[in-house]
């Protein structure tokens, strides 16, 4: 099966081709130019690289939100206007699934961080179970925009070490050292940001499952309303 | 600390920037292209995509073997080109480190296995131990080429769970369903390959432990003779 993942959530920007549970190729971007810019330029050089036929593609597979407005809508019309054109499904990948998935094999507990201004964050909290040879992911605390306070609380609750990753680390890491309880790890630099490879390694997981859209039908999960909608109230 | 990380010692050519734990670009390719029509091309189309002045560069981190002889000289003779011109050092992050590296977080023994023909693999074994707020590597068996059946032997002496990764994996599997007394995990598509972001965040926690070289001593580690020198004896 081959999947292209796509992930704009954040100030990353990520193309990925997975087949068969091999990365195909990956690019990656962590730098200030938008994400319209980026995106579809990183895919087309992609495709030229690995000689690409897009048609080869079982389905496109996306970092669905939480994550910036702006950077889920390019995102999401990007892998719509795909879809659509080549006739291919969606995999809707949950941001924080996708950035959990960068710490796979930890007995940790994982919690992705993404920095959501005004001092809360999207967070969530998942632990990795054995399937088969493998491992899967169950989440313990779904994604959700929560205080950064009321978060640390809910994680000393559950007594585990943990490893915090995502934008919201550095912006909340004198929070973390004060309130937090529990031992904690902080991923480096290879694993503590968004992948489009986690896209779409768990986008070949997930379509294998059926967890499929029409392309027509994808959202992105904004999940509160943007600043200019809280403030028409 | 702003490090330029290189990978070609397998089928996987990767480059990446990593600066103060951060990854700012990616690019990796598992495709038929030899590495001296990739490599190059993947670290100018970076750097033109970030706009990153090599001069700002603390250092290049090379995944200096064992691996493909052809890929290992490419992969040195372009980071040593750069050094030698940048006047940078090099840092020489031995090549299963690095994709040991994409376990960063597991408890569980991470085994890499390279395919190394002949019912051979370079392999070595490592687990994560705390380090202040973040984990290191601590060498159990040290990287070296071993017969598939003895080093399934050895870790079945050390009786702890294991994840195995590499393309060594695909092509041994069958020995390690059939031979494996501990249980076992098989790592997915976005951790299971070498990726140059390993060799960079890696590299720039050597860098700053003083591990470097100048470029003009760097020699990749081959670990054994070639082919053709070993027909020769």
């Amino acid at each position: 099966m081959k999947i292209l993942g796509l992930d704009s959530s954040g100030l990353v920007a990520g193309v990925a081709i997975v087949e068969d549970q091999v990365l195909l190729a990956e690019y990656t971007t962590n730098y200030k130019k938008t994400h319209s810019q980026t995106l579809i330029p990183m895919l087309e050089e992609l495709r030229n690289m690995i000689e690409l036929d897009l048609d080869t593609l079982d389905a496109i597979a996306v970092a669905s939100g939480p994550g910036s407005f702006t950077g889920l809508r390019i995102g999401s019309a990007t892998a719509k206007g795909l879809g659509l054109a080549l006739k291919k499904p969606l995999v809707e990948v949950p941001t924080l699934e996708g950035l959990a998935w960068n710490l796979w094999g930890t007995d940790r507990l994982v919690c992705p961080l993404m920095d959501a201004r005004r001092n809360q964050v999207y967070a969530a909290a998942y632990e990795f179970v054995p399937e088969g040879e493998t491992l899967g992911l169950r989440t313990l605390i779904g994604q959700a925009p929560i205080d950064i306070a009321e978060l640390l609380e809910k994680l000393n609750g559950l007594g585990r070490e943990v490893v915090f990753l995502g934008d919201g680390v550095p912006v909340y890491l004198e929070w973390i050292r004060k309130y937090a309880e529990i031992p904690y790890r902080l991923a480096p630099a290879s694993c503590n940001r968004q992948r489009a490879a986690c896209i779409a390694a768990l986008g070949e997981i997930y379509c294998a499952a059926g967890r499929v859209v029409a392309a027509g039908e994808h959202r992105p999960e904004y999940l509160r309303k943007s600043q200019a909608e809280q403030d028409q109230k």
